[in-house]
Formats: C-alpha cells, sequence, structure tokens
C-alpha cells in the first residue's frame, strides 16, 4: 500500500501527520491525518476514527477540536478522514455544500454516477483501518469512531452497521434519522436511488431499532443547534432507543449551538469515553 | 464606541465572541475577538491580548491554540486582534505576504503611504483596551499580552515600550531582532523609511538593552522552526537579557516548528505564567 506523507509536526510531545495515498474504496487520491500521542513511541495504542460534517475536510477536526492534548495525557491515537472523495469532477458533484464534494455521507453509493466512486463506508470500514493498522502503531482490536453532524451520522450508522469492527462510538449533533430530513433526503436519493427502503439501511435510528449497538452511545446535542428542529432529529434517536434497549446517553445542552465551540467543549468527555472502553 | 457583535458561541460554559468596531487608530473598521471565561459572569478578570503571526487574523489563535479550555479553567479573559487594518487598497499592500495587509508588524507607521493607517500599536495600546474594558467584565489593571512570530515581536517591542500597560508578557518564536532580518528590514524599511536609526525603537533585543522589562518574559522557541536562522534570532533576545539583566526563560525545544502544532503544545505553560502574574 501507499502512503504518501504530506507534512508531520512535533504536538505535545507526539507527532501530528497529514497523509495521502491513491484509494481503491474511491478510485481517487484520499486525504487523512493522524495524531500519535507520546505513548505511541513505545506500544501500539487503540485508535479513535473521526468524521467531519458537510463542507469539511481531513484538517477541520484536527485543526478545531482540541483533542490532541486529551489524546496526549490518554493514550489514543486520533485519526481523521476526509468527507468525499475529491477531483473527479461528476456531474453536479460541486453544485451545493450540502452535496457531492464534501458531503460523502459515508455511505457506499448504489446509484449512478456515485456507485463507482462514492464508497466512504467501504473506505472507512476497510481501506483506511488496514492502511493505517499497517503503517502507524495502533491496534487492530481497538477501535473507537466519533464525528459530528453528518460525521454524527456516519460514526453512528457505521458503527451500528459493524459493531465487530468499532469497539466504541459516540457523535455530536448527529444527523440522528436522515430518511426524515432535508440533508439525508436528498443525499439518499441521489447516492442511493429513488428506493425509500434502500435508505433505511443508513439511518442511525432505524438500524437502532432494528439491531441495538452492543454498547453505550454517548451523543451531545446543543439546544442552541441551528439545525437541530429540521435536519439532526436527536429526539428520533432516542425513541429509537428507548424501544430498542439501546444503551444511549443522550446530553442536551443549554446554549450550544452547532460549531466546533461546542465540540471543544465536550470534547474531552467523548476521549474519556473512548478511552474508558478501548483502554490506552 | 462603536461596537458589532459578529457571532458569538457558548464555549465552555464561558462565551466566544467575533466583533467589529470602527477603529480611529487605523481609519479603518477592525475586528477582534474575546473569550469571556465562565467566572466572567461574576466578576472583572485580567485580560491577556494575543498578536498573531505574519498572513493571520483574529480568528487563527482561537480557532487553533486550544486555549479556551485553559482559560476557562483559569479565569482569563483572552482578547485577539488582527494583524493589519484592512480594505484600504493602499499601493502595494497585497503584493506580498510579508508586508502591508496581514503584516502590520504591531507598530506606528511613519512613512507614506502607511502613516495615517498602519498605527497597530496605538491601537493596540489605548484604542483596542479602551474599547473593551469599556464592553467585557475585564480588569483595566491587570492586562497581558503575548503572540507569536510577527505577533511574538509585537508583544515583546509593545511589552518594552509600555511596561505599565501591559503586566505580564511571552512570546512563542518572535522575530526577536528585526532590524536584522529580511522580515524587519522590509516592513520597517516601508513603514518607518531609510533611517535605521528609527527603526531601534521597534526592535525588542534592542529595546531591552536599554531598558529591560519590569518582569519575567517568557519565550518559548522551536529548534526545528524553519525560520529560526534566518528571521527570528532568539540567541539576540539572549545577549540581550544576559546584557541588560532582563530576567528572560528562553526555552528551545527540540523538534518543534514554527506552527500552531508548536503553540498548542505549549500554551498551558503561557497562560499560567500570565495568570501567576495577573491572578484571576
Amino acid at each position: 500500500m501507499n502512503l504518501q506523507t504530506r507534512s508531520q509536526h512535533a504536538c505535545f510531545g507526539g507527532r501530528m501527520g497529514f497523509y495521502a495515498h491513491a484509494a481503491q474504496a474511491t478510485g481517487t487520491e484520499m486525504r487523512f491525518a493522524v495524531y500519535e500521542p507520546p505513548q505511541a513511541s513505545a506500544r501500539k495504542l487503540p485508535a479513535l476514527y473521526y468524521l467531519a460534517g458537510l463542507t469539511c475536510n481531513e484538517e477541520t477536526f484536527v485543526i478545531k477540536a482540541g483533542a490532541q492534548r486529551l489524546a496526549a495525557d490518554m493514550g489514543l491515537v486520533l485519526v481523521a478522514c476526509d468527507t468525499s472523495p475529491r477531483g473527479l469532477n461528476l456531474p453536479g458533484d460541486a453544485d451545493a455544500w450540502d452535496f457531492g464534494v464534501g458531503a460523502g455521507f459515508y455511505l457506499d453509493a448504489t446509484a449512478q454516477p456515485w456507485a463507482g466512486h462514492y464508497r466512504m463506508s467501504r473506505y472507512l470500514n476497510e481501506e483506511l483501518p488496514a492502511l493505517v493498522e499497517a503503517n502507524f502503531p495502533v491496534r487492530s482490536d481497538r477501535r473507537g469512531i466519533f464525528g459530528h453532524s453528518m460525521g454524527g451520522h456516519g460514526a453512528l450508522v457505521n458503527a451500528l452497521r459493524n459493531p465487530q469492527r468499532w469497539h466504541s462510538v459516540s457523535a455530536f449533533a448527529p444527523i440522528a434519522n436522515p430518511v426524515a430530513v432535508p440533508w439525508g433526503e436528498k443525499a439518499f436519493s441521489n447516492y442511493l436511488g429513488s428506493d425509500r427502503q434502500q435508505w433505511e439501511a443508513w439511518d442511525a435510528s432505524l438500524l437502532m431499532r432494528a439491531r441495538p449497538y452492543p454498547g453505550l452511545m454517548l451523543v451531545d446535542q446543543g439546544l442552541s443547534d441551528q439545525f437541530i428542529d429540521n435536519q439532526l432529529h436527536p429526539q428520533a434517536l432516542q425513541a429509537a432507543a428507548d424501544a430498542s434497549g439501546q444503551k444511549l446517553e443522550l446530553r442536551l445542552h443549554e446554549g450550544y449551538d452547532h460549531s466546533y465551540w461546542f465540540i471543544q467543549s465536550f470534547i474531552a468527555d467523548h476521549l474519556r469515553h473512548h478511552a474508558a472502553i478501548l483502554g490506552s
């Protein structure tokens, strides 16, 4: 497997790095970021994968969330991937900020022209961990996943679909019931086609009702989030947990919005949640 | 005094805000950012001003340094200003990344066409603190200043010139002897004219030799900083401190570069340095 190092920087006694590789799942170059805490020089550590939201890329989380200080304390490797393939110039892939480039929704598209390239779920579940585990000091038996907004959806859905691959999961302000909101309807109708039954396989609330995740889910949501009513629907997740017996800690925070100011305020609780399950 | 709120966000139980006002010192709109920790709802707190480096603006520090978590713990208000006036379209002000827009060097220009507008020192020492102290819960008798690169130069120089205004000071990778390096020569010859004697009033190492700052200076410098030999010259600052009796803690860090990955790694020590002097 090829791996191109774009840059590396000393950070909290460890290493912040930016990488690229030719990805089979997407047929494009994909970029990702890895923070290796100081403990990584001595032994293999658990890896925690972060999925960013609409318009973001592999840099967003590592620049804005203030997570490295905590990961260095806790002995967690952080991995952040991009939000979609880039550079394909498929028709319509750059017309909107909530679809196409920067908006891959962490699923595997089945409709044309997206099916051959927008396979972010395959990328995230198989190709990226294989690459990371072959090239960085991380354990393959201890993986966590979390994310924000579209990336919160991605974290919940991929953990629910592949609980054997993701040993811990959490989310900030996830799109919790995408089949019922405009962002999800737009993405799913294009990526998956018009048969709404196909969409259910990528909806956290619906997946959870059918088969809960075998562990505690931590979800934080700001009550001043401008997208809470139209796009996020945390109450659907709570209802699904109530119906299915899913262990869910859904925390609603007065005054917090959808931004990384919100994420950084609660990132420590998320890293502790993952570290408690994954070890360090 | 006018004050326009551009946005505010809950952050670590306090408030991250972005503001603009019509500045007299520059004759332009100036933008700045203020982080108010939770303690600010109960009492006035010390304010710590941050000056960013070349190409940066009032957002850079508050997004990249991870300081809010610590400021919320310590009870410090953080203030970040812009690096120059903007929108003037003076001849040549946008031709280079190291001069003009984004590169005001925190001095008061005396040469045309800059003299009427590039008065960042007056802005920083007088107008901005007056505005902040009139509109935010901060003490006017407890101000700290710090910065990075060009902003490290700005922090050291303005503290040395106005020790009664700045009760604590520190810097990351400052341009420590600007009269002797290309960035400084370019800026000073344009902003201050060809008389090199005028430049000495804006050079931290030369100012310190004439009149040390009445307190400990903390300076961090990475030894893998790509600018250390050509532009920063920390050894000039150490020599000036040795000659003048300045109390200087200059820490050299193996492996660290010029980036905010470096800054965030040591930001806690800087906030603790300021909090120890300023109280909280």
